[in-house]
Parts: structure tokens; C-alpha cells; sequence
């Protein structure tokens, strides 16, 4: 009911979603969005053991329960259900199997101090998964209401929620396409579930610098492709690569774009470069969204916090294309500072290297320390606020 | 045995196809390749009911029986099976599901005068199947074991073969990643399997000559991208676009490249080009396999037919590069033939216009028909050699 009421307010903060989907939008004018309301929960009768925090291992085991809401093009959102985590039983038939629909967010539920659960943004992770789902001809939806859905899951999964700070429960929403025939169309019927795993910090002894090498034989994404959307389609393409990088000692791929190499993003990161740059100013750095890069929740907080609290210290901070070239020739005068990727798995991952055209361009540590002080500082202002160490609005204080 | 008897000769065969494998493959040295003396069958106990010819749809009913080939990265190919068509069980982590891991092919068997079954160069499809696989770090496999289970396939679902020359029994080599996990990374277990639909022909009353919408607002493919691998990651990305020109009442996209407004392909066909070129010679024009294109069989086969049987007739035959510009040069000044498509689905698609930049670009039909004749040449001779009408070494005639 609570969504139903906000739904106005929520279509006036967002006018691009609002039109994305009435560009793109397989949901009907007229049939019903997902109500809330009418969830079913079905709870097991066999609870898993839960693992000792430190085996956890990112995605490997689920929790007891999983979220489902089916829609079909004729009845819009069916009731959402939340049942035991079961298989799913698809006809071989079905389209994201064959043509990829498929879409996905990455998210987190957080325990604080005073035991209540938290999320981070997820307005930004909605928001996004209906841009993604909007782009393969998968229905949209209201954001609220699925938060409102997220919500009721992760307070039944809550024993699945490690208290320990840099602890999480990673969660999945993904969106499949799920009509059976072979036609090369618009899905008419999908799925939307959430499943959710325990995930331990992605650091747990401390930073752990990473070298990634600059990529240019493949390339990600393109202007006018859909490198800017988290769809399944972005990823399996990515793998090879990443072997042939990891063969031959890199973490990541740091993926080039165009004759001018410029940097774009490391696929499941985006990439910062902080700098002294060609005008003496000390510069905070990341690739703009020009389509082909994906639009970080990580990414955006980052930002934010830099312009707020970066700039009165006299940082410049830009989204705006940059080149290897640059960043070479930053190393090769003393001007590199540091180097991080930002993304919802570690928050911050600091790179202390990368390989570009066989030339090693090394980034700056302190003698001793993994990580360069800008990194350190974003992921103590950001876990800060993720584990409601400090009050933000971008913490999301799940109702009990 | 006989598959693999053979298997030295294959390989001397395809020596690319060798080399990706050594890249690419997932398949770890010493793991057993697929066995297909090693078959199972288990038969339905209700055969489904044939439907009349004429109510075939493309993609939408199969027959009583699917082939299921199970990898893991630790035993190699497990024994294949042939069991009733039925539903997968998939845990909802399964990578497919996530991030796209998924290749498939498009073939189809045929029925000829003497009853006997008949398939259409499906080493070309193996061949193309083990490069889209390797390319998204899935398994390889050896050609002629899994023509051999195709062949086992089609024969114990001989009754839904229809006899009449244009149909035929559409079949579905699928590949998909199976890992249950969330880590991006190559999959630890795959399937592949194989499910077969009973079609009709393409054009049931005659050709239909199509209308394309040349797309350049989004892009299909690019240089170092993965658009000349038949991944489902290159088709959800195109069902909007496709949407948007069908609302604008084009029947397809024609894919443009590039600031030069290259022209590659149709996304479900390759595109094929009759002009007189700026030299004064009747050329027949395809995009070049620059990876921005899908390697058709289709496209391979009306190639190498040009050239022995066009060539001496005093045309030119051409895998280069065009654009829209020069189309609608050789348009204005009458020197544009005819334009069609090419693919599995139609054979040929005669091609009547194609709308660029708000210009219609008319392509010449004679009066009441639906072809040029250069199409209707190549229907007829492929046609005769998929129904065995004409003797030649593509048609495949399966054992008994």
C-alpha cells in the first residue's frame, strides 16, 4: 500500500525512467504492476546450517529462500512469492537460453550496530535494472515496490546476514525472459527473482593492490551498443580475455577503447585515476557515461563524495575522456597519484599497475601499504554509511 | 566408431579451427571429447501428435525427443542421451541465467523424393558452433561424433519431418553454461543439447519481398566485438530496434557501420547486393567476415554457387566492403539490380527497399513479382540440393 501511495512522487524523480519505458517498455499500458500486497511466503521446512563466516565465498551458497515474480504480456505482474530456493524449471525452448535476455543488479543487505538491516542506494540498483530490462524488451516495473519486496525477503533471511563489519548479504535481482519458442522477438512472458548469498569482505586481511592489463585486440562495448546496461550479453564475452589476461599475471582487464585508447572501464569495476594533471591541478578521474560503460552505483557514490568533500581540499574532479597515452605520460613525469576501480563486490580496489602496449605503468604505493589514500578514504566514507557508522540519506534502513 | 575413425582426417581439415581450440577451449587436455557409442535413448511413452502441415510456426512445437550432452571441466563429455523433450531443472544461480553463456545453431533436415533424410552442410554449423563456444569459454567437441548423434536424432523423429519440398525439421544445437555459481568466470560444466521443430516454408504463397530500416542509432557489432559469433549475447540487444522499425513499418534492420555507414548485415540474414558497379560490371556484393558479421552458411553457399555459376556468366563476386551512399548512388542512377537476404530460416529474402536517412531506396522489381531473379536462382539451386534434387557434395544424406 505504501508503494502504491508513493508511486507519484517516485515517477517525478525519475523522468528518464519514465521515459525509457514508455519507449521501450514491454509491460502493457493497463495491466498491473507488481503488488505487493499479494505476497505468498512459503517458508522451508529444511533451514540450511549457515557457514562459518569465514568459508563464505563470494555467490558459492544461497540462502534458505528466493523471490519470484512472473509476468506475462496478457496479465502484467503476477503475485510475488517468496518460496523455498528451488531450481527453476525451464522448457529448453526458452528465449534465455537462446538470445540472452537476461539483466541483473548487484546489491547488498548490511547489519549495523543496533541490528537492523541496511541497504545502499537501492533506488539506484532499481532504477537501473529497469533501464537494463527495458533495453532487452523485458517489463519494467515500480522501484519502491520491489524494495518493499527486498525488504520483507531480507528480514526472513536475516540470520544469513553476518553482523561483522565489511560482512554483507550480496543480492541478486535478475530479470529472464522466459517465453518457450525460437521466434526472435519480444519475450512475452518473464521472470523476476532475487536470490541472495552471504559474502565475506572482499579484503579480509587488508587491501590488496591489483595489476590489470590495458585491452585493445577485444573490445567491451561500442557507442550506440548496450555496454551502459548490466545485461548477461556484456559479460560471457569478457572471459576469454580475462583468461588470456590472467595467464599471463594480470588480475582484470582494463578495457581500451578506439585508436586513442581511451580507458573506459575494467568490467566489473569502473575505473578512477587520480592525477596532477597537464595544468598542475590535482584531478579525480573517471571515463563519462558515453554509452560505454556501465553506470555505477559505486561509480556515482564516489563522485559524490569526491565533489563534496574532495573539492574544498582543492581536487578537481571530472568525468571526461581520458587516454593510457595520458596516463603514461602522467607516470613518466611523477604526476600519477593512484589508481582504484569502484564497484558493489569490494567498494574500492586499488591498482598498483598496468600493462599497456608491453609497457609496465607502474602507480604509486607508499613503501608497505596496498592501497594509495584516496582509495582508503572512499571505502571508510562508504562502508561507513553502508553499515550506518555514520547517517546518510543513501542508507536505506530496512523496516522490520 | 566411425566418428572416430575419422577424427584425424577432421582435424587436418579444419586447421583454425585446431588452433582456436588450443586458444580458447575450455576442454582440458586429456578430458574425453563426446562418445557417441556411448548413446542411451530413452523413448516417450506419449508421442505427441503431428500437426497439420499448415499449421506449422516456426520454433513454436517440438517433437517427442531431445539429445543432452552434459560436460564438466573435470570428466570431459559425459555419455549423451536421448530422452522425451522435457523441461530443464536449473538452480537460479546458473550462469546461463546470469551472464549469457550461450551459443546455439540453426539447421534444418530434410525429407527427399526417396524418403531418405538429408542435412545441409552441418559441418559448417559444427565448425561454427565450436567457435561460438570456445569464443565464450565453453567446451569444443569433435564434428562428426555430434553429426553422428544428429544423425540418431533425426532418425527416431523421422515422423515429423514433413515430405513436402520446403519443409522441413528445424533443429536447435544449443550450448549453454551451467556452473551454479556467481563468479565471473569461465564455467566449470556445460550442456549441450539439441531440440527439433517441424517448419513450414518461409514464404508460403511465394516470395514476399521485405522492406529494411538501415539502423545506425544502434549498433549490432564492432571490431574486436563477438558479432561474428552466433552468441545469444548478439540477439536480445536487437529486439528494440527491431520493435522500434517495425512500428515504422519495416519488416527488418538493416545493421550499418560505422561514420562511412558501412552495411553489414540483417541480424537474423546476411545481405546480399546486385549492381552494376562504377566500372560498368555486374557485381554481386556482400560484407566481408570482418567479425562485424555472422558467418552464414547460407551466405558461404550462395558465394561459392555465384562463383561457379555466375562468374562465367560475366558477373563479378564480391566480399568487400559498401555503404548505404553507394547503394543509393547505384539506385539513383539505375544501376541498383536487386538486394536480398540470406540465412537458414528463408534460404532468400528478396529485399524490395531500404529506408536510410528518411530517403526510401527503391530496389527494382518487375512488374508483379516478389523476386529479383538472382534470388529466385539461388532458392532454386539450394533448394535442390537440400531436397536432394540435384546431386552435390552439401547435402549430407543420414544413415540409417
Amino acid at each position: 500500500m505504501l508503494a502504491r501511495r508513493l508511486r507519484p512522487a517516485v515517477a517525478a524523480r525519475w523522468p528518464s525512467q519514465q521515459l525509457l519505458a514508455r519507449c521501450y517498455s514491454a509491460q502493457p499500458k493497463g495491466t498491473p504492476d507488481i503488488d505487493a500486497s499479494a505476497l505468498t511466503i512459503e517458508k522451508t521446512t529444511a533451514p540450511k546450517p549457515l557457514l562459518d563466516a569465514k568459508d563464505l565465498i563470494f555467490g558459492r551458497t544461497f540462502t534458505d529462500h528466493m523471490l519470484s515474480v512472473e509476468w506475462t504480456a496478457q496479465d502484467g505482474w503476477l503475485p510475488p512469492r517468496i518460496t523455498p530456493y528451488q531450481n527453476l524449471s525451464l522448457d529448453p525452448a526458452t528465449c534465455v537460453l537462446h538470445y540472452a535476455f537476461t539483466c541483473f543488479e548487484g546489491m547488498k543487505a548490511y547489519k549495523d550496530a543496533d541490528d537492523r538491516i541496511r541497504l545502499f542506494r537501492p533506488d539506484r540498483n532499481m532504477h537501473r535494472l529497469n533501464r537494463s530490462s527495458a533495453r532487452i524488451a523485458l517489463p519494467t516495473f515500480n522501484h519502491d515496490t520491489f524494495i518493499d519486496l527486498i525488504s520483507k525477503f531480507v528480514n526472513l533471511e536475516e540470520r544469513f546476514i553476518p553482523k561483522q563489519k565489511g560482512y554483507s548479504l550480496y543480492l541478486r535481482p535478475t530479470m529472464i525472459g522466459t517465453q518457450k519458442t525460437l521466434g526472435v522477438g519480444p519475450p512475452g512472458s518473464a521472470l523476476l527473482y532475487l536470490i541472495a548469498s552471504p559474502v565475506g569482505p572482499y579484503y579480509p586481511t587488508g587491501f590488496k593492490a591489483v595489476t590489470l592489463e590495458a585491452t585493445e585486440y577485444a573490445v567491451r562495448a561500442w557507442p550506440g551498443g548496450v555496454g551502459d546496461r548490466k545485461l548477461g550479453a556484456n559479460y560471457a564475452p569478457c572471459i576469454v580475455p580475462q583468461i588470456d589476461a590472467a595467464k599471463r599475471g594480470f588480475q582484470q582487464n582494463l578495457w581500451l577503447f578506439g585508436e586513442e585508447g581511451y580507458v573506459t572501464e575494467v568490467g566489473t569495476m569502473n575505473m578512477f585515476v587520480a592525477w596532477v594533471n597537464e595544468e598542475g591541478v590535482k584531478e579525480l578521474i573517471t571515463a563519462p557515461l558515453d554509452g560505454t560503460i556501465l553506470e555505477g552505483v559505486t561509480r556515482e557514490s564516489v563522485l559524490a563524495l569526491a565533489r563534496e568533500r574532495l573539492v574544498p581540499e582543492g581536487w578537481q574532479v571530472s568525468e571526461k575522456k581520458f587516454t593510457m597515452a595520458q596516463m603514461k605520460k602522467a607516470a613518466d613525469e611523477g604526476r600519477l597519484l593512484e589508481a582504484f576501480g569502484a564497484g558493489t563486490a569490494a567498494v574500492v580496489s586499488p591498482i598498483k599497475g598496468v600493462s599497456w602496449r608491453n609497457q609496465d605503468i607502474k602507480i604509486p604505493l607508499s613503501p608497505g601499504k596496498e592501497t594509495g589514500p584516496l582509495a582508503e578514504k572512499f571505502w571508510n566514507w562508504i562502508s561507513e554509511i553502508q553499515y550506518g557508522e555514520t547517517s546518510h540519506p543513501w542508507s536505506y534502513v530496512v523496516p522490520k
